[in-house]
């Protein structure tokens, strides 16, 4: 059993169906609700229970070439069963994975996908394999009944 | 002679409408471009050579009671015949004039506003008259030839 919520903020001077694309770019989300949250700002919220939620965002680490990245920031912020990551907003928009900071300045702008598993470390396994000189040193199947 | 110019970062996220109506809620332009800066970035840039661009900012801090927070803000971000402003866009967007700190994580997103005039001094104490107890101690006539 797998829980994957992400969450986007939209600004007043976003177009929303742009943040909904930036956050459709890097998971394979069904389930979307847009929440107004005051002040003109909204929230994109998103709550699946498939692991192939991940499979574009396991694709995109791999074109990128980002796997040691991936698999360091995924182990830093994992606690328990539960990895919390952030996306910026505006890489994604284009198609691109890039993991921000919690103390980053762009933080406020980004996607946050927390990821609630028994089987974390399965699928840390999975997205993002440890790699030599950058090449994985095993690639698993997606894990089933995660 | 007064130049006053206004530029505003519109993301890939972005309406770029919505990012030009914050600027004109802030302040009356007339010759604006937009300009592609790459990766899905564009700056929205405007130039004017009248204070007149200067009266929707002129009511607001008004209407907002922010008179000594604007004079304040004014002072210390005038360095001889240039002042610098920044205004939260998402603020200006909602038709309220927000200023933002240059070390503010928000400055990336913000209406950067230039003034450059040999007359600074009056058109600051006519944009932002010195208060006593908020109540302004003048209100001069808009200036003339500045």
């Amino acid at each position: 059993m797998v829980f994957i919520r992400a969450e986007v903020e939209v600004r007043p001077t976003e177009d929303v169906n742009k943040v909904l694309k930036a956050l459709k770019n890097i998971l394979l989300v069904n389930n979307v609700k847009v929440v107004d949250i005051g002040r003109g700002y909204k929230m994109i919220v998103s709550e699946e229970n498939s692991i192939t939620t991940l499979l574009k965002m396991y694709e995109l680490i791999r074109r990128q070439r980002i796997l040691d990245t991936a698999r360091n920031v995924m182990i830093k912020n994992s606690r328990g069963d539960i990895l919390n990551l952030r996306l910026n907003k505006q890489a994604a928009y284009q198609g691109i994975v890039s993991f921000v900071d919690a103390d980053d300045e762009s933080h406020l702008g980004s996607i946050t996908i927390t990821i609630v598993s028994q089987k974390l470390d399965e699928i840390i396994d999975w997205l993002a394999p440890r790699t030599s000189r950058g090449r994985p040193l095993w690639e698993r199947d997606i894990p089933k009944d995660a």
